[in-house]
């Protein structure tokens, strides 16, 4: 690993996602050598992963590498490696490119794609959680586009343009969005020669309505936006099985599809190593108390999507989005200093500023803790709080000329086939 | 190939680089049916690669989609397909998604790198002509960093940081800086575990001076630039041979490094089919007159790199860069129209408008008819003039934004490991 030693203890942070960088910023310039690793050398910022999906945005505008995060601190590590253990006994990570002894150990490694089971969805359908992923999905959907201008064949054309999105939460919600503008606005100037009528988005939620964690009322509004773009939303709808061409559901619908696009749902991403009892069952997630310690550790933490937190009015545990994780990881910073220097630390109080999606231009819904909108001036709120939530100051420009490129002329221009995606039965 | 019969005669276009898209926009709106070829969706702005492999520049913008060269132009068509071969008998042409005849066809396949025979770099060198060759070589020297920052081997270290370039021309020299400026601005404060004077950066150029193909003054003052960035510059060196980790050359000189990076030749990329007479033997061009009618054929153009058109000055042929192709490419534009209607078409007269080169922050050298200049202006007339060529008002922007960004902070930002990129011999 070639980490110097250093007379200050060491914190190591498993993972550059909202936890682990607002906690690195936090503790960079104090008296700890910080050891941040990530299988990345980059911070994803997965609210806007499928605007890359839909052409909307280049990866690079939504990431940001990990090393500027830590520049300009001294007794600050980055490591591109994947954490395969952790010794707690030894107070000792095994990783891919070796050992590393830590002080305080931080994991924050969030979630990963959850197929709960179904091998034929893992095999074929196209998860979204990563950046590589975004790009094999807005290939796909390119390739598709293409290959259907050049049949003749009715059922071929017809499977190559439905687009079946499966999850009705805000991801999934606002890729049927922008997928649907890609049949609005691209389909009949850039692609004459396809018929947008042949193109069909459907998207399928198992609970009874989509955004099934927001308001009601957002669930109304958001239903109304998707099928004023032309999005089939079929609630009460599980994927049964997918062979790549046929999408079976639980119901007598069937589709004929060459894309599924599964964001369906995310279980936690643990580490290996410590007692299995710290981890919650079905959620894969670090039980931890008040202040992130995890049960039974002293100098383990775990924040953010990999943490469960169960207090007052969130006995399941605080929502997997990024205000918990960016909040925890302040705090922790904070309260880490505050124990080493024997001082006692600050119970975590989860603020909650609100939850939002978007449904294409002009329309979004936004759930307060005492007021909903939805509409115009709700997609404007997104905008705002998506851009200001950025990381970086070229990001957040590019991003901000990007949409409103795309807005003046309803275009979505990051249209490159960069990484040709084979589907795994062709 | 599903492409509509039409009154109007067929111009197949092989290629969508600069001669293909801007012969392409001067007949789109013609009484003629346009489809274009390429085996890419997108254009490629070859002149700034070099940025997208030092992550300067993100892929998307110095690339734009070639159906939006075609929207809004009825008749006209966009192929996603590899051209086979041409049948002149039929009038036809075989490629991986069906024949389609033509009445017209333009060959502007442009150029591939060539390794003049030598093995041994073609395995192990990295070539520089495409996006995703560029994405790959951007990987790979932020990956060697990433290695150099664990290993405690000197020697290792030494050619995970030795980065050689082989190739003088403006391709070499601009990207030669650039990788210089990585080392100069951002080893120092994104990679403080690594000791900048560790990385070396070596030019390598066959000739006796680097830009060979401008002017004395140029090469000098190109020359000093560089030694100044700590480029270390050898010519009248040829690589003899490259095994992954030694590069040999003609000289006493060997060099360890784990990256070669080959811009030292390109040659023609013909398509199959034509008599054999028409190409040129060592540079793989078709011999063209000055309509671009590939000679013995009437129907058959060749533009740009892939034609060679002798002419009083340019025994032989015009330089392949961007300039002849973009002129020759709007001339037949014009020239088509005449001869379908059966007039005289005009002859190409090449308007050479110089050449340039830069060689990081505030240094370039400009090469005009009556003029020479290096220095700051000349670095500004470099940045006007590649602006001013990109292709899309999208592109020019972000473009200019991220110029003005990482000149004011003296930064790289794109620098995504996105295509993990394996060497062969790892």
């Amino acid at each position: 690993m070639n980490i110097p030693q250093s007379d200050f203890p060491r914190v190591v942070i498993i993972g550059g996602g909202f936890a682990g960088i607002n906690f690195a910023r936090k503790i960079a310039n104090k008296k700890v050598q910080v050891v941040l690793i990530d299988k990345r050398n980059y911070h994803t910022f997965q609210p806007l992963l499928y605007q890359v999906s839909s052409a909307g945005l280049e990866p690079d505008s939504i990431a940001y590498p990990l090393r500027k995060i830590l520049k300009n601190h001294k007794n600050t590590f980055f490591r591109l490696a994947e954490v395969e253990s952790i010794d707690s006994e030894k107070s000792e990570l095994k990783t891919s490119i070796g050992n590393i002894g830590y002080d305080y150990l931080v994991i924050a490694t969030g979630t990963k794609t959850n197929y709960f089971g179904n091998k034929s969805i893992e095999e074929y359908g196209m998860p979204m959680k990563k950046v590589p992923q975004a790009l094999n999905i807005r290939s796909l959907i390119l390739q598709n586009f293409e290959q259907a201008a050049i049949t003749d064949d009715k059922e071929v054309r017809k499977a190559l343009l439905n687009f079946v999105i499966v999850g009705g939460g805000p991801t999934g919600v606002e890729l049927a969005g922008a997928i649907a503008e890609l049949k609005n606005h691209i389909l009949p100037r850039d692609y004459r020669d396809l018929i947008p009528e042949d193109m069909q988005i459907y998207l399928l939620e198992g609970a009874a309505r989509v955004l099934p964690t927001m308001s009601e009322h957002a669930s109304k509004k958001a239903t109304k936006f998707l099928s004023k773009l032309g999005v089939l939303v079929h609630c009460n709808t599980f994927v049964k099985n997918y062979d790549g061409r046929k999408v079976q559901t639980n119901l007598s619908l069937e589709l004929q599809s060459e894309t599924l696009i599964w964001a369906a749902g995310v279980t936690g991403n643990p580490v290996n190593g410590l007692q299995a009892d710290v981890l919650v069952d079905r959620a894969n997630r670090y039980k931890v108390n008040e202040y992130n310690q995890v049960e039974g550790y002293n100098n383990i933490f775990a924040l953010g999507d990999i943490s469960l937190m169960q207090t007052d009015g969130y006995p399941k545990g605080h929502p997997q989005v990024a205000q918990p994780a960016i909040q925890q990881g302040e705090l922790l910073g904070k309260n880490l200093m505050k124990l080493i220097g024997g001082k006692p630390m600050k119970k975590f109080k989860y603020k909650d500023k609100g939850s939002m999606a978007t449904v294409g231009r002009n329309k979004a819904v936004v759930d307060l803790k005492h007021f909903r909108f939805a509409g115009f001036f709700a997609w404007f709120v997104w905008m705002f709080v998506h851009l200001m939530a950025l990381v970086g100051f070229r990001n957040r420009v590019i991003v901000f000329f990007n949409w409103g490129y795309n807005y003046i002329n309803f275009d979505k221009a990051a249209r490159l086939i960069i990484r040709p995606f084979k589907k795994l039965n062709q």
